[in-house]
């Protein structure tokens, strides 16, 4: 029951963020959204920043996580599935973009305390494409290559990607950016 | 006289709005930093949200304007340019990052008119790069592609590079993503 109360804090509050912005999003929305009183919310929480970064943290790594585990404890095809992970737009919400560039974007440069979290959040995000890219060099599916600066690249790849997409509107940008990020990639695949 | 008060307004709320966001700029301390009273201001804007959008239309056309005419008029070297152009970290501020991405990330999903300034801003950014490419095809110094295709994937892993570095704070991994982008443009290079 208490997990309960603390995760719908937590899902209203990353709903909140994710469609406002950390300084647009309004507690009251967020409380009456959780369904939970003021008085109940700090008792698992001491502030709204708190709640904010806690809400943040977990649901954007579990999402990576799912989204990422799964492929790395495959037995092979890494590259391909990575690419198909890439293509699937039906994951993104292109209208509200992705919420580590959206956070990153509004508050590293304004809250020491946000700035670290988005930093920790945007190297897992990048240590997931690594460790991907590691196991398809190891398993012969891709050429040996700086696999950490490829991470680097191909995360500000699709950031932008799904940036270019919510500023004009139109999924088609993102669809055609991941196709020649996916044309880069192929250069190195040995199949 | 009257243009020095506009401009002044101007450059104060586009530096507000490019380091708190729109949603935490202070019109407070715009016209304290602007150094001009609430009743001038409305004697320029109808609103702060009119003059923000003002202010950002301006100042980043004018800014993509002086950056990208210039390689536009060049006779020929116009990708070694444009790379050059890509390279030059030093009019870059990835504390603040890129105010594009930055208020298309706050604001695109929230405000029609926010939504439409940003859209024309993007796409005039894609337009000059897809025109510095066509003029390095017609030049002969790079191979035909799809230069309209290419020039969204080049926006779109710029902007991914910069976001990048403001997040982890490390302007190298701003160098090393424009590094592996290079890499991918000269692929496409005839010298």
């Amino acid at each position: 029951m208490k997990e309960t109360t603390r995760q719908k804090l937590i899902d209203a509050t990353f709903e909140e963020v994710y469609s406002h912005g950390y300084q647009g999003a309004a507690l009251a929305d967020i409380l009456k959204n959780a369904g939970v009183h003021k008085g109940s919310m700090y008792h698992y929480f001491g502030s709204k920043k708190e709640m904010a970064l806690v809400a943040i943290q977990e649901r954007i790594s579990t999402r990576n996580f799912e989204k990422y585990s799964k492929i790395l404890a495959l037995e092979s095809g890494y590259l391909r599935a990575l690419l198909t992970a890439m293509k699937d737009t039906k994951q993104r919400d292109f209208k509200r973009g992705c919420p580590i560039a959206n956070i990153a974007q509004e508050m590293s440069n304004l809250d020491e305390d946000f700035n670290k979290t988005m930093k920790l959040l945007y190297e897992e995000f990048r240590r997931y494409i690594k460790n991907i890219l590691d196991k398809a060099v190891e398993a012969k599916e891709m050429q040996a290559c700086d696999t950490k600066k490829m991470a680097l690249f191909i995360t500000a790849a699709l950031e932008g990607a799904i940036l270019s997409a919510k500023a004009t509107g139109n999924a088609q940008d993102y669809i055609d950016s991941v196709e020649i990020l996916e044309e880069y990639l192929r250069a190195f695949s040995n199949n």
